[in-house]
């Protein structure tokens, strides 16, 4: 097979392990289930997945590398021009306004894959670690920028960035779990409320 | 038996469940895993609780009472001394600060229990009707909370209190997860944090 054709029959296994994970949980799929929902066989499976920490690491991939993105274009923007900047209350609101299309608007609701992929790092040190990855990335970023802002003095001069980038990414985390269990959150309502908080000092 | 006997075979069997929970999951963890950890008889455990959703039910009424005093005692005070109460974000972080050594100082962390309810409550509608409840009411008494401020002049006459009340209970959310799943957030910096989020106005 050309890379091309290997390349999107890896997409499309990770396609399958995805829905199975949004439907039944990480725990209660196992690759077994993946392979009857890809319709391949369990060799091309494996080949790609050797084991099923490998699948979940392949399939939360995307969603994370979006983050990631969608990160670097809002959160450190405006290094050279922090007076004028959004506050990071600002800068959070919109890392959700538009991470929140690739998350739900795919044939996947991730906000239901990353809930399952919590409980699951709880048990599973490989899912946990790259729980911590992800969100050590994060939360880092989101510091780094309540460091910025605080430095450029809208915050107290004692103001602790690293527990304050804990509470903004909270906010994204709580934004998840609310989407996929309660289901009666409002993207655009929930994004202004927290855009409210921490105001231009 | 007496009455006391009787709850306090109850509480027995509570705990049985939630050292389970706290360590397998509510997924991998069956009734039958329960009747083992508590060393009672199948028929005993049976008795109390017919079904694995009330078994769960069982087990997680206890934190949710205990949150919903902490609550009634820091949301709900100062109705009648808005002016110098404190803000709703000091408020949360005095729920963190009072509701953590419930939640966490006992035989069982009680995060790990919650980040286990909600993967679960994905899938079991039973599971998924208690966070409804829960989660409802803490929401409620957080908006309320934000529309007393709001209506205090503390905040812009157009401030979406229910949204607002989302977000707060994010980083209530936000904590339970980070503590269960990164453990390295610390009580008293992320309470702190919480209370700068919004000033008084």
């Amino acid at each position: 097979m050309t890379a091309d054709h290997l390349e999107s029959r890896r997409r499309e296994i990770v396609l399958a392990a995805l829905r199975c994970f949004a439907r039944e949980g990480f725990h209660a799929t196992s690759v077994r289930d993946v392979v009857r929902e890809s319709g391949l066989s369990a060799g091309a499976v494996y080949s790609y997945f050797p084991s099923k920490a490998e699948l979940v690491a392949g399939a939360v991939a995307p969603i994370l590398e979006a983050l990631t993105g969608v990160l670097d274009a809002v959160v450190l923007d405006g290094v050279r021009s922090v007076g004028e900047d959004r506050t990071p209350t600002e800068a959070v609101a919109e890392v959700l306004r538009r991470i929140y299309p690739i998350a739900v608007g795919g044939e996947v609701d991730y906000t239901r894959v990353a809930v399952t992929a919590w409980a699951e790092g709880l048990r599973d040190p490989a899912v946990r670690a790259i729980a911590e990855r992800t969100y050590g990335t994060v939360r880092g970023r989101l510091t780094d920028r309540v460091t910025r802002w605080r430095d450029a003095g809208h915050l107290p001069a004692d103001v602790d960035a690293g527990a304050l980038g804990q509470v903004l990414l909270s906010t994204l985390l709580g934004f998840v779990l609310q989407h996929a269990l309660l289901g009666d959150v409002d993207l655009d309502r929930y994004a202004t409320a927290v855009a409210l908080l921490l105001p231009r000092g």
